[in-house]
């Protein structure tokens, strides 16, 4: 084994710094550009080497002198072709900032095939094509890191692919997008409706213009794949994930929940099949228990739940969006690889050895919470449980609510499958005894769930 | 930089063993034993190589044969002689989970002198003499990690050691002792006393016959000088710790604090000085407000709750001891040391560049919580609040309980110097309006402090 000589502090600084491309100079680059002059005392004997800016990529120039002036960028370090920058010879580090497929699939595939290692907070192309980046950090022989693409500042992947590399993950439950957590804290304290909260959220800043990617569960989604790919040594993309938004959660929704001592999130679940072939991974909204880790965890506040067959449950909970937050997990990447490189070692790279399968949504083992308006009158109770029976589907509580035109049944379950509780849902809306299947939501983080 | 060549799956199993040696086998050994073989198929990927344990150092062969059958282990693994085994020429990794100063301290630097790295999870001899253990690793170019020295199964250490690498720690606070927190749930839950709660938690096994490393806060002071220096890049040892224990927390101070929205907790605080000259490291019972999320932090269940520079407000949370979730953290250790070994790197050494001054406690900056029991006369509240004032000290609410012979004043002060805190409630004790000064407890976890 080759043995590192111990450096003393003092001769960090006059080693060869590790020179470090920047693509994307937005909210988060500007934080990391700041950073890494403020805390660059510290950066410097952590990695062994100084760190040195030695580009940034932006689209317009002119757009960032505003910019540069508050964070000390000298003017020439800005250009207009990340192409070029991304693949020169005095860059050792490329990190990218610019966000969607392209350019930044090529951009990356082009650092890496260069020998440049890389950091990215691109969730959407991980989630979509994590394959081929991962594919060509192997055959270069350089590092992929990505922390800052899933729930921000909260260390995440690392302990995931790290610290828990001895251990089996057994489930992972999530609330991993700040804009609908913060909508649903607002509905859950206040009592406003979906469309009350999204705008307070919208006037905040907390949710973006047109908030369909996080509204409708595409942002969760994309951070679930990611996520699964770590626990379960599995490649999912984005599109491997089952996906329900939020937008159709109501203030009855919210009450029901309360009434139960529950709390409504928007969730993502990815978990090995109670038979151990395969995982699920799906994000929807969920009623969990009040007592639940995650039920308080408010606002724009992200969090995970991992259940382990020998850490047992564990939590991570921190900010999930910003750009002082993500340029940290951008920083603590650039740090490791740094440092790889000075040491000439690399990091864990992908793993896929178990190669799961991602099975349906309809074989998902969950509850449901179900509210029927029905008829008052005697057999009603009969007929409906009749029809939860029939798919094999066991009633764990029972509520008849109100009386008359009013009367109302709160149904929750024991386990089954999706599919067998959809089923009923679908029969208890053609009962002539049930005038409407108010609403329907899975409810989840419970014991035997 | 050299490139590892990507390895496919199937070669692994073929690969050198990474050999292990196990020195103790009490529950966390036995656990790490097991699971070494429960997870092989997941290891030997993970790790690039199989782990194979190649001995288990044990005081009494014979007391160890019922173990020996549940966990599968061949009987000519097993020797009282750890001195050797430590050092055999095909060892390549040696844990340590004999706990305690001798003999763990010259195995762990034998084994170190003879090339291997070392996993320990011993907080004792890491709190008291790390330095000498770091010197070694740094000296040999091997290894030493020791995650389930804090927290067990909580990954903790890494995300502060590698994932904030970035980032500059500015506060942490945390539960990190199981049998405290137990006992101070039970107080707040039920209202049951000290002695009442503790004889309860030794009855169902979450405190030793012997609780007082737990209850005087030895055990919590030893993991925050663990904690600290790593969050500050500084040496702390256990003596630097200012330390009181909850020995002295009694069901009037858990009701005072209910009465104000807070919750007594065991905390260790590390923070930063105000100046950024030095930190402060200190554990003592504290009043926390219920709405933090140390607050929800339950039963025997640990959490560190970390404050950023860029990242804000993270808390990691998980189970703080027991068998499988410590020998989580230890495997976590042990596929991150044979990888590295396999690939012929080293992880992140002892980090202690920053070299901050430890402050003594009088300068640390609180709040206090004072319950008076004064005469119910007019100008008592002026002569307590010149009191306060002489000192400095400024006060955020004052709430008179009771009338006549029980008249009570319950003082909630803004931040201080502990110094200047101290020094008003020695002249409280002083006044003669005054009949007692009942409890004083420390304020944390709200804005302002």
């Amino acid at each position: 084994m080759s043995a590192p000589t111990a450096t003393p502090a003092a001769s960090h600084a006059t080693a060869t710094p590790v020179r470090v491309a920047l693509l994307g100079c937005g909210t988060v680059g500007a934080q990391v550009a700041e950073l890494l002059v403020a805390h660059a005392d510290d950066l410097t004997p952590r990695v062994g080497a100084p760190l040195e800016l030695a580009g940034v990529a932006v689209r317009s120039v002119d757009r960032h002198r505003d910019k540069r002036r508050a964070t000390a960028m000298r003017a020439d370090l800005f250009t207009t072709d990340a192409a070029s920058l991304a693949t020169r010879d005095d860059i050792d580090v490329v990190v990218e900032l610019i966000g969607g497929a392209e350019p930044a699939r090529t951009l990356l595939l082009a650092a890496m095939a260069a020998g440049k290692s890389v950091v990215t907070a691109n969730k959407a192309l991980l989630a979509e094509d994590g394959a081929t980046l991962h594919a060509a950090a192997a055959r270069y022989g350089v590092d992929l890191y990505f922390e800052a693409s899933v729930a921000g500042a909260i260390p995440l992947l690392r302990p995931l692919r790290e610290s828990l590399a001895g251990d089996r993950v057994t489930r992972l439950l999530g609330i991993v997008n700040g804009t609908t957590n913060y909508v649903l804290t607002r509905m859950d304290e206040t009592g406003a409706s979906y469309a009350e909260a999204l705008e307070e959220a919208t006037a905040l800043g907390y949710a973006e213009a047109d908030p369909t990617a996080d509204i409708e569960g595409f942002d969760a989604a994309a951070k679930a794949a990611i996520l699964a790919s770590l626990a379960f040594h599995t490649r999912v993309r984005a599109a491997d994930v089952y996906r329900e938004g939020m937008s159709g959660v109501t203030a009855a929704h919210v009450a029901s929940a309360q009434a139960g001592g529950r709390v409504v999130k928007l969730l993502a679940v990815a978990e090995r099949a109670a038979d151990g072939r395969g995982i699920g991974v799906r994000v929807h909204p969920a009623m969990i228990p009040r007592s639940h880790p995650l039920a308080a965890v408010r606002d724009a506040y992200n969090a995970v739940f991992v259940e382990c067959a020998a850490a047992g449950r564990l939590m991570f909970y921190g900010q999930g969006a910003g750009g002082a937050p993500t340029a940290s997990a951008v920083l603590g990447d650039l740090v490791a690889v740094a440092r790889n490189r000075v040491q000439g070692a690399r990091g864990p790279g992908e793993s896929t050895y178990a190669d799961l399968v991602v099975r349906p949504m309809g074989e998902a083992i969950t509850r449901y919470h179900v509210s029927l308006d029905v008829a008052d009158k005697a057999g009603v109770l009969a007929r409906v449980a009749q029809a939860f029976a029939h798919h094999d589907v066991s009633i764990q509580t029972v509520h008849q609510e109100g009386h008359g035109d009013d009367a109302a049944l709160e149904v929750v379950t024991h386990t089954a499958r999706d599919a067998a509780l959809a089923a009923t849902v679908a029969d208890l809306r053609d009962l002539d005894v049930v005038r409407a299947v108010a609403r329907v939501m899975r409810v989840e983080g419970e014991p035997g769930t």
